[in-house]
């Protein structure tokens, strides 16, 4: 029987991506997303969508409304935290960690597929998570990821029992261009995701990138490196 | 102004104990629970009181409904699981990990808090976990404690910018008769917490331990090697 993994799917470009490499693989994929008051909650819709088209063998949508409780206020990203997503930043030379920071996010996602991971006996969590252009989050890197893995091997029965998990971070190390190749390749379908940080959606329920944000000028610019047409819709188009 | 601490606080023994460690050294303390389907919920309504009781700026319980679907059938701590809880375990010499551990639970646990100590400024989270008189959790271990802090610091802005974080764990090298004294000296109203895994509650909605869990084990040989004596209500009694 093929291998069994836990895989964080946002919905996104880079998890969409990370899916479509795990399915390649041949691992047989427990998707898992979360609902933590994010302005681009959308994001879900795709989520659920690209879970059933790459044949997840179950998705989990966790609800972390106290998260947003927790943070309230202290993250642009979280919807009625009064602040707003700051908009045509200089992503590529801007070194600080954006308002768009969510305090321990990536490891309170980790926590939860590690829990699941091990009703599993899954032994690989893989997640979307990339050191390149990224948003100067601190729980991109690769030390953190590392450093995440012997923290839950030493927490939990399947690491003591010498079962270890491992973090798979397939995209960590390449350019927002080249993971946009690879998918390609794997034949994802890009424009059922969302990056947008601030989407809007249409009367038809379709999402509309704001174009600005940080993490459309890399999804943008991305495209626009690797020559492949952008099918996001943005709202100037609109 | 004195410094904030978050402190877990189950409702326990040991986490309320905990709790009047960090007051009686001056911290200014937000409590933090957690829902998250344990059989002996009743623990949340002394977390409460004793969160008032120590007089913490603020109590959050955080509902992790998610969690016991996630690790449904796998712990017998999780109501509804259709697992028992081992009673009568010789808890001081086997050395497995019995069925009430819950996967990955310090680590949840410990990432909300984390989450809330970053919105708070606060360098320190306190928890009651144990390496001595225990049931053999692998998250209760101090090398766990290490790499969390460790993974948090690596993951987190605030540890990124220099302002790390701190696990503080009095009672890790603590024999459970040495916890109660200090906390006898403390003041704590040791009736007034819960630490039965299988508590059942009267008429009066106060708890009644059931006397043979490990919890219970633990909790009734600390009182008697303490000399203090046991304000716990076990069943045989009502």
């Amino acid at each position: 029987m093929s291998q069994a993994a836990v895989v964080l799917l946002s919905g996104g470009l880079d998890s969409t991506t990370t899916l479509a490499i795990a399915v390649a693989e041949g691992r047989r994929v427990h998707a898992l997303s979360f609902a933590y008051g994010q302005r681009h909650d959308v994001e879900l819709v795709y989520a659920r969508a690209q879970a059933r088209r790459y044949g997840a063998v179950a998705h989990e949508i966790v609800g972390l409304e106290s998260l947003g409780r927790l943070v309230a206020g202290q993250s642009s990203l979280i919807g009625g935290s009064g602040l707003e997503v700051p908009k045509g930043r200089d992503v590529e030379h801007d070194p600080g960690i954006p308002s768009t920071y969510v305090p321990a996010r990536n490891t309170l996602f980790l926590s939860y597929a590690l829990a699941w991971a091990e009703v599993l006996s899954a032994r690989e969590i893989w997640l979307g998570v990339n050191a390149y252009d990224y948003s100067g989050y601190p729980d991109c890197r690769p030390e953190y990821l590392r450093a995440y893995e012997r923290m839950a091997n030493l927490g939990t029965r399947a690491g003591v029992e010498g079962t270890a998990v491992r973090l798979i971070a397939p995209l960590v190390n390449l350019r927002k261009h080249e993971i946009i190749a690879r998918g390609v390749e794997l034949d994802v379908d890009y424009a059922d995701t969302v990056s947008c940080y601030d989407a809007l959606v249409d009367s038809d329920g379709r999402p509309l990138a704001c174009g600005a944000c940080d993490s459309c000028q890399l999804r943008r610019t991305g495209f626009r490196t690797a020559k492949v047409p952008d099918p996001t819709r943005y709202r100037e188009q609109a």
